[in-house]
């Protein structure tokens, strides 16, 4: 018999949906509480899980009954968010970026480590098995040193429905705070040495949704290696078609019938008001989400298309396995596809929460991260190359 | 009825065996003349074409015959050719890369400007009719303003067989000045503003073949866009999967029986001897060439994996048109499949030398192309940005 981690949640909105599939599934896992500020996620949270819901979030910090918080507020939150889960004592999972500023994130280490809880930062998909599969052939020397990571993800990011903040950089809105965060974890996870500086175009194309909805960057590592990492999220094509159109959340999508519908979808909405509204009705609340379930066949998550290069093979993570391109031949290293989604996300949150194992996506991890996506935001302002401290 | 141009070919290797299909099977070219050092190419060229053979690149240019060179020698050869031509009246078809210097670039299209003769550089890919296409498309202000480009190609480059000068930077060797003058050629042809700056990684990771077999750039556009490059001549994983496996000559593909097979067919030359034979053995001679034939359907030319990513449209150029990303719906603006592979190098050489018509790969674009693959190798090795001088 498994002892379930007893797991309060912080935000009720489309993070957790996509979550949710997750935490349900798994055995590892129960839903003891959330805090929200939307009565009517509350509601439905307490009534469909037969569990406790705080309006404040502190309140729930304080449950004696929980062990570990799920942090999935908006990102000017997460800090404030982690000190309290951290005063109560509590396991803390929070989701990308981890913070707005380096500085935050060293408050949220030091709250940690002062109060001896775990700090992990995710879902972020270099949680996904693909890319850990990837990472430890790279790791077993088996092709020979990683010299340059390509990744490249075209989705309609910024067409999706928003918040007015996610839509302004200054609080952490664009793709670099959100996306960013994501497809810089999964190189620093393929690299074999620290990353050492950044240079970086970012594109803000649409004046009517004015913050970065594109960037390219370049990383260089301590080892000589280095890494292109493209990112659209005004895009028409989608890098999905590279991954036989298994979706980022490991769903089978329809490329054909989805086309445009980001767009299409967000005519609807003609106000700021309007749009918030649309973004809730696919959060969690009376009103029901889209996202809560899965139906059929699941594939690994992903992010786009990515190759490590190494010197005898270049390797491909894909919904189903690693491609490995070797001097002589090519196989998919398979993985069997998932029973629970992002299940890698409870594998560490449990070794951490319950048998002290140290995370791989510390708050050290999650710092390292946000430094980069930050770099990205700072060379593509000044042109400059910007060096990194931080990386672990 | 068409007058042919009457052409001479200086240097009977691989590149005038790739362009062979398109001089036989164009009315608009007549093989009038051969130079090369190689007897059995030249005993071979008399023979087939019933033309005239010189061991003396100046006694080609100097026969009053013909009207057009093609010069397809060694990089290092371009700059004396191009002077020969000039010489005697000769309209000039150079190989890329142009040459090796901007010094030299511009010694060739001052003796071109003098001797009042028409110079173009090519074939590159940038004269692939899907190119051509884009530019157009994004030059109708349909789709509007280009923001982001995005170029990917991984090949077996390095591992195919070489004259020592091909591994050889100093000598113009490795995949910056053979391949990133395509790749750079096709992503000016798209750009909608002067490039005004490289940063740059390069590769160098088989001590065996020791010159840049890789790269990763980032261009800057004047009009605040931006491109990445990434060119792999290491690789193992193959672009030409996002392309169909149609081949960069725009030959059918089997991706599974062709996989690994440079890299194979290279361990048959033990010595720097026994590579130049087997490079000989796919150039033109009396012993045959593999490539002389294009067999079956054909599409056209590319190399590997483009993306220009529009305000209201991700176009992606194919090897059967140009998929159209737009913001409702996409669709592949179709390209019949060509009757005469490469067809659009005839089509610029004869307009410029029969009509008068300024090419598009004049001598200035050449150099403007050049300058950026030198930009490229400068900004690797210093570590630093490099501003350019000679875009047009
Ligand atoms: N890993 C992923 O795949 C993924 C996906 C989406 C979002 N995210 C991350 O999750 C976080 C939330 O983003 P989202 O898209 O879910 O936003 P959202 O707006 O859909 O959800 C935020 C939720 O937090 C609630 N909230 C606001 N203030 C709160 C407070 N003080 N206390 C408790 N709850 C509060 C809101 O009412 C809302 O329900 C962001 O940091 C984002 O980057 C991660
Ligand atoms: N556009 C393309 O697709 C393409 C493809 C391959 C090569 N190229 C270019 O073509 C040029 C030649 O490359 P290659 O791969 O064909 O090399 P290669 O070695 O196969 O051919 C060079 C030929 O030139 C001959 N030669 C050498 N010195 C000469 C001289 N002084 N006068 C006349 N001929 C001479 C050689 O004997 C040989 O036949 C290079 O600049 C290369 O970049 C272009």
């Amino acid at each position: 018999m498994i002892e379930p981690l007893k797991l309060g949640v912080i935000g009720l909105g489309r993070a957790f949906t996509l979550m949710l599939p997750t935490f349900t599934a798994d055995p590892r896992i129960q839903l003891t509480a959330a805090s929200d500020p939307r009565a009517d996620a509350r509601e439905r949270f307490a009534h469909e899980f037969n569990a406790k819901s705080f309006e404040d979030a502190e309140a729930l910090c304080a449950d004696p009954d929980l062990s570990a918080v799920y942090i999935a507020s908006p990102h000017q939150f997460h800090v404030a968010h982690v000190k309290l889960a951290a005063k109560y004592g509590k396991h803390a999972l929070v989701e990308k970026p981890m913070a707005l500023s380096v500085a935050e994130c060293q408050e949220m280490i030091a709250a940690a480590r002062e109060a001896n809880i775990t700090l992990l930062v995710g879902h972020s998909h270099s949680f996904d098995l693909p890319y850990l599969r990837a990472r430890a052939m790279i790791r077993s020397g088996a092709y020979g040193h990683v010299r340059m990571i390509n990744a490249l993800n075209f989705t309609d990011f910024l067409y999706r429905p928003r918040r007015p903040e996610e839509l302004d950089t200054s609080q952490g809105g664009g793709v670099v705070f959100s996306q960013a965060a994501h497809q810089v974890d999964i190189v620093r996870l393929l690299a074999q040495a620290k990353a050492t500086s950044i240079r970086a175009f970012t594109g803000n194309w649409d004046a009517a949704r004015s913050t970065e909805g594109a960037y390219s960057a370049q990383i260089k590592f301590a080892d000589g290696s280095f890494a292109s990492l493209t990112y659209s999220g005004y895009a028409h094509f989608d890098t999905d078609e590279f991954m036989g159109w298994w979706g980022e959340l490991g769903q089978g999508r329809d490329g054909e019938a989805s086309y445009g519908r980001a767009r299409q979808n967000l005519l609807k909405a003609s106000s700021v008001t309007e749009e918030i509204a649309l973004k809730n009705a696919r959060a969690y609340g009376t009103s029901g989400s889209d996202a809560f379930r899965i139906d059929g066949e699941i594939a690994h998550n992903h992010f786009g298309l990515v190759v490590a290069s190494c010197e005898h093979a270049d390797l491909r993570p894909l919904p189903h396995g690693v491609m490995v391109y070797g001097d002589k031949a090519r196989h998919l290293d398979e993985l069997p596809a998932p029973k629970i989604p992002r299940a890698e996300v409870v594998d560490e949150l449990y070794a951490a929460a319950i048998s002290g194992t140290p995370p791989l996506h510390s708050g050290e991890w999650g710092l390292a991260t946000l430094e980069i996506c930050l770099a990205i935001l700072e060379a593509a302002k000044t042109g400059q190359e910007v060096e990194l401290n931080n990386q672990v």
